[in-house]
């Protein structure tokens, strides 16, 4: 296993890279040290997936913890191999000279408990059967998320992190870590999120649950084959990607639907076509591509656990209210939400905003122009660098003088 | 076969209903007079489903038609038995004394080409394989809908309309009415509708045809059993549920979701469940519901010729611009959208409008305050009173001092 805090190897022809990065594991928790779940479930093993970039300071003062979304993963920034095409999922938020600043942060991502890029999950070996868990996998929520990224950071040594970084449900993760640990953080930026999922959000993730265990190659969650690892041979492959299908249109706007697609058909004469041919219309054709990539490289039982966690997420539900769970810490908030955004509307930020501002807490929030709907967070790089840049810059600045105020101190 | 303009027995005890009615049939198209479709394809045996209510004046002058939305039937009002406890789906808007008087007007409403509530389409037997059509069943369009429709309307012996009514893809018609047809009518009322679908309301409908399509049932659309008229027995019946279920989430608003269900858990401590049972949530269960009931009543293949006739749609496409499409007629339009209905937003409407201004026609249009999405026109009744009955009661008053003034003047 790489060392946890090995640094990525930096490519010369890729200068705004981080370069070459490889995807480290650490086992968090074993029999000696039992994770209990919320819902009292235990698992007596969990290997966590974490990618790093740049260093870890000397005073360990420079961590930021990016929370990703809901199929996302801990290949947040650079390529996984010289003549790999495919960088990390911010690829343009993190590294040199970026917002996340590989040349002055160190940047750690890690896959969320219930995934399937490496951490535990509904599609490893329940040490107890030695087959995968499939739904034999205990319910997990936001909160044994958070607590398993948590038992991360304190196994990189790290007591106290710059930032917390996520959008959707990593915001929601943001948000749960610090009502969970108030004094964790320094600034908490929270992307086009919720302190809980609309009921129309829980509404579209129910229909993709239900295309998901309705197809007949579901078989109760256990349709793993030789090696369960390898997405995209066996299992519900129509269901869920039927499912991603319906989220992806939730991901967008009618505005970047109409940009990319119109209602341009694929082909000549629209009434000339084959009605079992379901792709006349582009964005058609596109949803179904995306569709078939995603059932590549997801599993389809993560799909169920992952999003019955957004569900279930209630931050008032679980504190008392936003203020109770927010109204604690001292970290710098930064909440955005975006015009377009309807599956997380900018009056869900405003609510946590609201809460914050009551709570006297220091915030910035701004609702951002975008046509790219919910996809947002994602694809305004620009946007949000002029955002976080001088806030991390800031940040860090005051962590410092604080730390070094604190050492002169007579003890 | 019932004569076509046979009134309806009333009830004594429900005054305010239409009473008794009974579905009647009209074949209107045969092997004598073939119907030739928008795509080229001909039809020579087009039986169509409807229902009337009310007494068609003896200047004939008195008849409303109402365009049913895309699972809509012939039954707008009334019960077909005394023992029914289901009226018809705009019961409250039709009626003696309700907004369309049947006490006044001769009101029609007949099931769209294509359909599956006893007009002509998939379902039906094809003359030439004897055989239920399937998918040999031909495109059909918007304007084929109206063809088929203007055709009853002429068997009824109606040369002009006093009115045509209709909400969403029965708006659409409305519009390709009068587009098609500019004299036919003297009062256009298009309810929660759009000159063309939206992009994303393709990319909706495109996911629940392509649940239906590859569902095993489904068998290249030759599913039927012993009795095609039979749905809910044999069929792709999880994929046209699951099609219903997304389907529905785009009728409703957040805060008709929020209102009626919130996010409320259906039983108790929301950690103890299983995975398996996908109704935890009230909304969840609702859905279900709608997609087990819907299966009953509609045939899948019927749901995908009318969806992508919905698609397809495009007023501005088929007749240059809105404004040629709508600015030859004198009708008096009454167009109104709903602030939650964001399948067919404002701002489609809107676009109707601005055409009918541009050309200066008569329009009267209102951005009308509903919680339930795009589902208002269907439930807001009251709100739908107080626009259509003084718009019906002066179109008429006009008519007739029109026809009386034509009748004195000399020849």
């Amino acid at each position: 296993m790489a060392s946890p805090i090995a640094s990525p190897t930096p490519i010369e022809s890729q200068s705004q890279s981080v370069g070459i990065v490889q995807t480290q594991f650490a086992t968090l928790f074993d029999a000696s040290r039992v994770l209990t779940l919320e819902g009292g479930h235990r698992l007596d093993h969990v290997t966590v997936a974490f990618e790093t970039y740049g260093e870890l300071s000397p005073a360990k003062d420079n961590a930021i913890f990016v929370c990703h979304a809901l199929t996302g993963d801990a290949h947040v920034a650079g390529l996984h191999s010289a003549d790999s095409r495919k960088p990390g999922w911010w690829d343009g938020l993190v590294g040199p000279q970026k917002a996340l600043d590989t040349t002055k942060y160190f940047v750690i991502c890690a896959n969320v408990l219930g995934g399937c890029q490496g951490t535990t999950g509904p599609s490893c070996r329940n040490p107890v059967t030695g087959k995968p868990y499939g739904l034999q996998f205990p319910f997990i929520t936001v909160g044994d998320i958070v607590e398993v990224h948590a038992a991360l950071i304190h196994h990189l040594g790290i007591v106290r992190l710059l930032g917390l970084v996520g959008g959707s449900l990593g915001g929601m993760q943001v948000l749960e870590w610090v009502a969970r640990y108030p004094e964790m953080t320094q600034c908490a930026i929270c992307l086009a999120s919720a302190a809980k999922l609309s009921a129309q959000g829980i509404a579209f993730n129910a229909v993709g649950r239900r295309a998901i265990t309705a197809d007949p190659d579901f078989k109760d969650g256990d349709y793993y084959g030789h090696d369960p690892s390898r997405y995209g041979d066996v299992g519900p492959l129509f269901g869920l990607s039927l499912a991603r299908m319906i989220a992806h249109i939730t991901y967008l706007s009618e505005a970047s639907i109409e940009r990319k697609f119109g209602r341009d058909l694929q082909h000549g004469d629209h009434l000339e076509y084959n009605l079992e041919k379901e792709t006349e219309f582009k964005i058609e054709s596109y949803l179904h591509y995306q569709g078939q990539r995603f059932v590549e490289r997801f599993d389809a039982n993560s799909y169920l656990y992952l999003t019955r966690a957004m569900d279930y997420f209630d931050l008032a539900g679980r504190y008392g209210s936003i203020q109770q769970a927010l109204g604690k810490t001292n970290a710098r908030f930064l909440i955005t939400s975006y015009q377009t955004d309807w599956l997380f509307p900018s009056i869900q930020s405003g609510e946590i905003v609201k809460a914050l501002v009551e709570t006297r807490r220091h915030v910035t929030y701004l609702e951002l122009e975008s046509v790219f709907g919910h996809d947002s967070f994602l694809i305004e790089i620009k946007q949000l660098e002029e955002l976080v840049t001088p806030l991390l810059a800031e940040t860090y600045r005051r962590t410092r003088v604080t730390w070094t105020t604190q050492c002169l101190r007579p003890m």
